[in-house]
C-alpha cells in the first residue's frame, strides 16, 4: 500500500493504527491550534527537540501540506482527537466538522519512521502499536505551555541496544537516539503493562525495555496547558506523507 | 580565552570577528525582532533548517539565554546592526539603547561551531573571518518573511573535500554538510573575491570553494521583507556562548 493509498483509505472511513503502514514513508504527528498559539507551539517545539521535531508547519486555514502534495489534514488521518480547554471532547476519523479557519497545523516527527531502519538492521519489532508513557520529566516550558515528557517503548534484545541506539541517533528529525534504556521506574512508570497510550507489549527474557522521546508530547502539553481548542492525531493514527524515511537519516 | 572572557571584553568594547575566539564553544548569530514577529522568524527557520537552524529563543523582553547563564545579550557580542523597516540604521558594539521590552532573541547556529572540528580532521582553514555571500537561491517563505539564501565559503583542498562533508554533516545543527561544492556561478556569485559579508579569502591551486547555508540568511530576510524593526548581530561577530561544540555534533 502507498502512501496515497493508506491516506485515501483512512479518508474513506478505515480506522486502524499505522505502525508498518507504506512502509519507507514517514509518518508524523498532529497538532492544529488556533493561529494565535502557533507560536507556543513552535516554541515548545524548540526547547523539546528530541519529543518535538518539527517537519512541517502549515499557513493558517490551509489544510495541506508540501510533505503530501494532495492530502487533506482534516480527513487523511485514520483518527482525530478534538480538545476544548485541554479537554478531549471527541475521538473521530474525519475532523472536517471540527475544522477552522484559523487553525495552523504543525506535523511532528514520529519513531514510526525510523521501524524501517531497525529492522532492517535486523531488530525485531512487535506489536501493531506501539506502547506510550506519561514519564515524570518534565518539558522545558514556555509562558503557555508546560507539560511532561512522553515516551514510546520497545523491548529490544540486549545484544541489540547499542545497534538500535546506533541506527536511531541518525534520523534526529524522528526523535533520534532513545532517551532512556532500561528500569522504567527512573522514568517514573510503575507498570510497563499499562501504557498511557497505544498497546502494552510484552518484555521477552533477554530484551530491554527502550523509551524514545514521543510525538504525543504535545498532546500531554494540550492536556496540562489547556489551550481554548486544538485537534489532534490518536496516538499511534498518524499521518502519512510521502517523504521517505531516508529523507530524515543524517 | 573562555567563551565568558570573550563575552566580557565585547561588553567592554572589544569589536572584533569572532573566528577561532574561545574554540570548541558554539558560535551563534542573533535575530531579535518584536514579540509579533517572532512566529515568522521561528516558521521561516523551521522551513529553512540548513541556514536557520534555530538554537535557542528567549521569552520576549528577556535578554539572556540558557546557553549562556549570566549572559547579556544587548552588549555580550561584539558588533550589532540595528534594522528599521528593513534598513539598517546602525551599527554599533552595544544594543543597549536600541533593545526593546518587546523583543524576543532567537539564537542560530554558526558555522564557526564546526570549524574546530575540521580543524581536528585534519583539513586547514584561512582568515580571520569568512566571506559570505547572497545566492540566487530563494529560502521556502513565510506569509511575512521571505528572502535568498546566504552562504559562506571556505576553501577546501580538492582531497579533503569529502572529509569536509563528512564531519559537517554530523553538526545539523551548526548548518550541517555544504549545500554546495564549486562552481560558485551556480549559486549567482559572479566573483568569489568580492563578498556580501565578511572578508574575501583566496583561492589556491588545487583547492575547491565550498559553501555552506549561513545564519546571514535572516538578516537578508530583513532586508527583504522588511519587519518594522530588527537587531542583529554584524556578520562574523557572533555570540560566543557556553555551550560545547561537540553538544551539537550527532
Amino acid at each position: 500500500m502507498t502512501a496515497a493509498e493508506a491516506r485515501a483509505s483512512f479518508r474513506s472511513g478505515l480506522v486502524t493504527p499505522t505502525a508498518g503502514m507504506a512502509p519507507g514513508h514517514t509518518q508524523a504527528n498532529l497538532i492544529a491550534v488556533p493561529a494565535d498559539w502557533a507560536y507556543d507551539v513552535l516554541l515548545f517545539a524548540q526547547r523539546n527537540p528530541k519529543p518535538c521535531p518539527v517537519l512541517d508547519v502549515t499557513d493558517a486555514g490551509v489544510p495541506h501540506t508540501a510533505l503530501a502534495p494532495g492530502a487533506d489534514l482534516r480527513t487523511d488521518l485514520p483518527a482525530y482527537r478534538v480538545w476544548v480547554d485541554g479537554s478531549l471532547t471527541a475521538e473521530c476519523p474525519d475532523a472536517s466538522e471540527f475544522w477552522r479557519d484559523d487553525l495552523v497545523a504543525v506535523l511532528i516527527g514520529c519513531s514510526f519512521t525510523f521501524e524501517s531502519a531497525l529492522t532492517a538492521a535486523g531488530i525485531p519489532l512487535r506489536g501493531s502499536n506501539v506502547p506510550m508513557y506519561v514519564t515524570n520529566r518534565s518539558c522545558r516550558p514556555t509562558p503557555r505551555l508546560r507539560g511532561p515528557l512522553v515516551v514510546s517503548m520497545r523491548p529490544i534484545p540486549a545484544e541489540l541496544v547499542a545497534r538500535a541506539v546506533e541506527v536511531t541517533r541518525l534520523m534526529p528529525a524522528v526523535h533520534g537516539a532513545p532517551v532512556h534504556v532500561g528500569d522504567p521506574s527512573e522514568l517514573g512508570i510503575t507498570d510497563l503493562s499499562r501504557p498511557d497510550f497505544g498497546i502494552s507489549v510484552e518484555i521477552r527474557p533477554g530484551e530491554v525495555p527502550v523509551f524514545w522521546a514521543c510525538g504525543v508530547t504535545p498532546q500531554a502539553a494540550v492536556m496540562a496547558s489547556k489551550p481554548p481548542f486544538a485537534i489532534t492525531h490518536a496516538p499511534g493514527h498518524m499521518f502519512i506523507t510521502d517523504a521517505l524515511d531516508t529523507d530524515y537519516r543524517i
